[in-house]
């Protein structure tokens, strides 16, 4: 792989947003980094799906709980394929809704692992060389409980609101540095076999008939939102958005789906 | 005219936010309806420019504190060129900070009549037709001020803040029958001669210079972030989000400039 | 009456929240001054009943909309009895919820006229004196509706949005001058029969039956919250601050009672 | 110690804000329980103070960082001295402005550790008594950071914002339970020796000077905000309060002390 490519990584890559991310960036031209868990198989379908657009791409299984992890992927892929221009962290806390009773501290913790340290760590590995170019953008899949917890949320409401404010700590340090961080409050439930899928189970089909084509968001449309983000020029960035289906109330209204 | 134009109206069509939107609009095949309160040079000026590009576009002078000036207008567009299938509502309640001793009632009322009470107006007269149609986008541009109140802004922050959550019970009530409205916190100063150009005055060049190229919102591009909202899928809407220049703190970090 | 007297007055002062604040700053010495739009038989009722008790209190009608109204009222109370200490700005912009269709320009513009003009007028018309004499305290009863806008609000929530952005600007120009703003969200039901008795109407007993002793906000425990507020010293003092009973979800938890 | 006496427990006692509150509970009859984490002396100092009042006390040194610390000292407290009716968490994160470059993966944990799951630990310790005697307080000290980021707050902001997502989460789920959970955002500096004294150091006496006395948030009548949550009345309990100086700046407004 030329060494030159500008390299686009997706931390935490289903079938779902993630997926439709890389395929989206790597039809813009970056190489697209796929890092996931676990599944190889279904990693590699990703990946070879890419490919046979004619897009750049590679996959990696990463454990983002894991010391060291994270960095070594990312050092890996500076060093044999290219700067990391645009990153996408797509892992969240989401373990369902339990009790506090119910919520070990273990659980407690690995939510905050994922969603809130992780996040730390990739920008805490990426900032510096975004920083000497100039550019790079981080981008961040939030939800709903990044703005306000809920019954049941203990550990996912704690990482992901305390994302949310590392997203600012990290745009007010880095912007003026030229590096973008945008996080993206997905207010609503997504087209993602691997996620959401996974947690509805044998009802999915079901699921997403009663939602209808315009009830649930298309992880394709996110991507093209994502891609925008990433290229919106200097003098007009975003750092804050929300998305949700248009038949679905915003969480300030009281929704449904507590994601 | 053909009548079977669909429109986009701009409502404060100054040679900044308002002339770019309605521009970009016009670019991508929609007849751009153009609306000022007063310099009815500058206003065939713009809509000139628009024609001399290949687009189609009107103009009207028109109060919009005046009972019945915006929904006389948007009537005759409707009639005479076409269904109105984006509204941007452009105009603030920006008067410049003043103490409260010298913000007279009359004052006070201007703010609100401007910037919450035309938006009302507006809504109520285009979403009958919209939700019949079962699509239309309402984009508001709207400003710091909404966030939050500082000293010296009464009427622009009382104004901007019933707005923005105006913006969001309609957003409860049209969304879900296709109609889409944007809240688009711009909070930053824009490159927009007729309006901040004229509060700066005199050193709005050495402003302009200070800031930079990259430093200050080019309306062009901002015209381009309401071109994408208007254009989103239904399955992935934005209700709000923000625009400021990267090297501006965000409003919640203590933003210089109190727009 | 004495004109050294320190004088408390309540705009907006029926049986439930406002007479209830009134009883309790006339309890703790203040000439307590109730002011409300209607039935001059429950005013002197009300008065009756603190000066029963061994308090000092007056009444008047006093419509908010009209313009002066305000203004005459306070002057007289200035003149006449003393110094308005405390006011209690106890009025909403509540007409029930209504969609846009039904949502008239005038109902819209009611809605502003009594929820945030009002305020502005009262403000205005106090706080040269406050600021004066350094010290003064302006509390407002406000709803979960001046947190977000939600379906049928559209007067409602335009008009308690913009009030409680007018909160921030009027404590951010008012107290380093010694005079203390606090806006309180009462985000709950009020056991308040001329106003929510009224809403609910015939079946008023039913509805506090359901609600249960703990479950509906009792007004004389959110006079004491008043009380307390108005005599924080000056390094400690609250802008901003929520009351519910424990029974009820907050606003950002979807609310069952969208008042 | 008699145990059928009522605990109130504060985690994180120093000479400011906590001693302060324990006082203050032990005034009103509380077995008042002072944590921290080292200074054996000084902790020995306010509970002697405590008593010499003719208050109940006592002082555990405490690592709030180390697994199972906190949970055995409430054991004990619960089974020595009485059920633990009220506790203040009263830790924060704060460890001073420093950019990502000098935020170590530690460092970002030990935040974590401090302010997020030090509270969540306390609430899964206490809260099942709590719950089972349908009564108990849990009290959070919170600053600036739960509101928003800020450069060089990456750890301190990430671990507070998490944290009044998680008294969100607690609240929706114990509040109608009869568990009372308060976010009390202290948006200020408070007069605390042994915290922001230490952070300001030789010259404290100075920057105290330069506050003047109502520029300064006084621990003891932060205290008295305290006793007023615990001691609110089921059908009116605060979730959320703010506290500052008359004359600072709410963090919306750009506050000068970025803690």
């Amino acid at each position: 792989m030329a060494s030159d490519n500008k390299a686009m990584v997706v931390i935490g890559a289903g079938a779902g947003i993630g997926g439709h991310a890389a395929a989206r960036f790597a039809a813009g031209g970056y190489h697209a980094v796929l890092c996931r868990r676990s599944d190889e198989a279904g990693l590699q379908r990703l990946v070879g799906q890419i490919r046979d657009e004619g897009g750049s791409a590679s996959g990696y299984l990463l454990n983002a709980a894991e010391d060291g992890a994270i960095e070594d992927v990312l050092a890996e892929v500076e060093r044999d394929i290219g700067p990391v221009e645009v990153v996408l962290y797509n892992l969240g806390a989401q373990i369902g809704d339990r009790s506090l009773f119910d919520t070990t501290h273990k659980t407690f913790e690995l939510g905050w692992r994922l969603a809130t340290f992780g996040l730390f760590r990739v920008a805490k590995a990426l900032a510096p060389g975004m920083v000497d170019r100039g550019s790079g953008t981080i981008l961040v899949t939030s939800a709903t409980a990044a703005m306000r917890g809920n019954a049941g949320q203990h550990s996912h409401a704690a990482a992901m609101g305390g994302r949310r404010l590392l997203c600012q700590t990290l745009n007010a340090e880095l912007a003026p540095k030229g590096v973008h961080v945008a996080h993206v409050v997905v207010d609503g439930a997504v087209n993602s076999p691997d996620t959401l899928g996974k947690m509805v189970g044998g009802k999915w089909q079901e699921f997403l008939d009663a939602k209808g084509e315009d009830g649930i968001i298309h992880p394709a449309d996110l991507a093209e939102v994502y891609w925008t983000l990433a290229h919106q020029p200097k003098n007009c960035w975003t750092h804050e958005m929300d998305v949700r289906p248009h038949s679905d109330r915003p969480w300030f209204n009281g929704a449904g789906l507590t994601l």
